[in-house]
């Protein structure tokens, strides 16, 4: 461990791009980390990353508290892994709590997948923001993907606007939900189905068998609502029983159906150029935020001016204006 | 005529809060005026107004094309005006085309409505950026408040993101459908019945009557797979024959419902200064970058991070930071 404490960048560059699991643990710390120091150095390693990245299928997975996404991940993971593919898992979990129900929070509940050589598992980190999580989340895809891992997971366990963070950063969103459509759905956010492109109706098992079709036809006349979506692909709503593994292969295929299909009408890349750019913006916007955060005039002039709007005092526009007048008086 | 055109912001302040039409009119087409000075003087007319503002139920209304918006606001409009409202009327077209079948550009379409003396109607303005069009319908909103318009429609015409702006601004929401769930609202854009506060399926009249109500049925069912909303509201589905006015004044009573319950339980004045303060930020980040965009080093520094970053040839966080970076130093 020691020599993991010592390692240069370019060290755990070239042990990540040799897919050594410690050194690869070892660099998603550094990223997570609020340490100046530990920041600067993760920065280096991703920016020698960077080239190597890109060449994977990003996978979001989101589901109802209960619909199984544990071991739906668990099942489906065998089954890529024997087709030769290299799994990554990651979580979204804004709620910084590894709670039991939590499959990345509890590896034990991964018995299988956990032992594979070419499954790397990584819990949620334990705290933090949103969009520090967000983050660090899509810095890990970038060094996992130069260690070759050529399908990754991102689970989200559903708090917050974490279903949207993962949206933003993978390639692909499936949506676990049960059967009975009505009253169960009605603890579902807004806009999560609207995000979905393959959803799956876990728990199709037992006496459940007719009640998740029932589901599957009244979720196929409720997506009709819906305007086609611009990636050419209209979403798809499956049956499974991942705990008996049943259809989990209809659902791995329809997963390349999709990818196969976004690569054809270039909406692949189109996303992922996207995706980056809103990256750009976003870092963009949390360090200007930060900037003017750190600087007392500015700082006191946004607050004055929010307090005047939030009580009519004074034009939204104008307020703007005032502060706006300010800050140009120091740029030029 | 000609008074109205020298006029101090005093003078016409003074007019507008007698409902001056001639004034009011001409205040507006000064708010939408892409001159400095006559936006110069629009923006000191608003502030005299804004005192005088917020006294009104500002009510969005949208539908797909075809679906009978203009005769529902006009003779919805015929029926709160007999209530002793004072009605204006608004429109955000970004589209700029006022075509036939628009009820705002054809004003011979409304034509009781146009001709009540507490009926202020006001066409949709010519051209413009959505963002432009959405902030000088709020703008007209505070003058028409401050001539005493209790009552407020604004129309969209439902291009580009125009239902949001519209919903962004106003207090209510109405979706106006056609009956036929299925093929008929598949052009409807994702997110817009999410945005319903009421939604009314229009032309259930002659052999239309029982398709309206199965479709009624159909919606009413699919809206139990959106989570509730925030404002202690569940959308109400109603049908109505704008035409013959029928169940009209059953959605005029829901508006009122909707209205006594947000202002209850302090949605309406939450989610108004929610919309001051969204409204600042968003001109504080229009008037941010046009400032960038006008400083010829920043801009540069932008373009070049943006290419490279859509190129994968730099992290997003390191290219946002190396912009900050220059931003920070004239700002020390």
């Amino acid at each position: 461990m020691n020599e993991l404490n010592t390692a240069s960048a370019e060290v755990f560059v070239k042990k990540i791009l040799e897919n050594d699991k410690a050194y690869l643990s070892r660099a998603i710390t550094l990223l997570e980390s609020t340490q100046d120091a530990q920041r600067k150095k993760a920065a280096l390693i991703l920016e020698l990353c960077l080239p190597y990245s890109g060449n994977s299928l990003r996978v979001g997975i989101t589901g109802v508290p209960g619909a199984g996404k544990s071991t739906f991940i668990e099942n489906l993971g065998k089954l890529v892994v024997l087709q030769n593919k290299k799994l990554a898992v990651l979580a979204i979990d804004p709620s910084g709590k590894k709670t039991k129900g939590s499959i990345l929070g509890d590896k034990t509940r991964m018995e299988h997948l956990v032992k594979q050589q070419q499954v790397f598992i990584r819990p949620s980190s334990a705290s933090g923001t949103l969009g520090g999580i967000k983050n660090s989340t899509r810095e890990s895809i970038i060094l996992l993907e130069a260690a070759g891992y050529d399908l990754i997971f991102v689970e989200t366990v559903g708090v917050g606007q974490s279903e949207t963070a993962v949206y933003d950063i993978t390639d692909i969103f499936i949506l676990l939900l049960l059967a009975g459509a009505g009253d169960e759905l009605q603890g579902m956010k807004k806009g999560i189905m609207e995000m979905a492109d393959i959803i799956c109706i876990n728990k199709a098992d037992h006496d459940n068998v007719e009640k998740a079709a029932q589901t599957k036809r009244i979720l196929q006349r409720a997506l009709h609502l819906f305007a086609d979506a611009d990636n050419g692909w209209n979403c798809i709503v499956e049956t499974c029983s991942a705990l008996y593994s049943e259809n989990l292969d209809t659902i791995w295929q329809q997963i390349l159906n999709y990818e196969k299909t976004v690569k054809q009408n270039y909406f692949f890349e189109k996303k992922r150029e996207q995706q980056m750019l809103a990256w750009f913006r976003e870092s963009f916007q949390t360090q200007l935020n930060y900037l003017f955060t750190n600087n007392t005039v500015l700082q006191q002039e946004l607050k004055l001016a929010e307090q005047q709007v939030a009580e009519n005092k004074i034009l939204p526009s104008a307020a703007a204006a005032r502060v706006i007048e300010i800050l140009q008086q120091k740029l030029n």
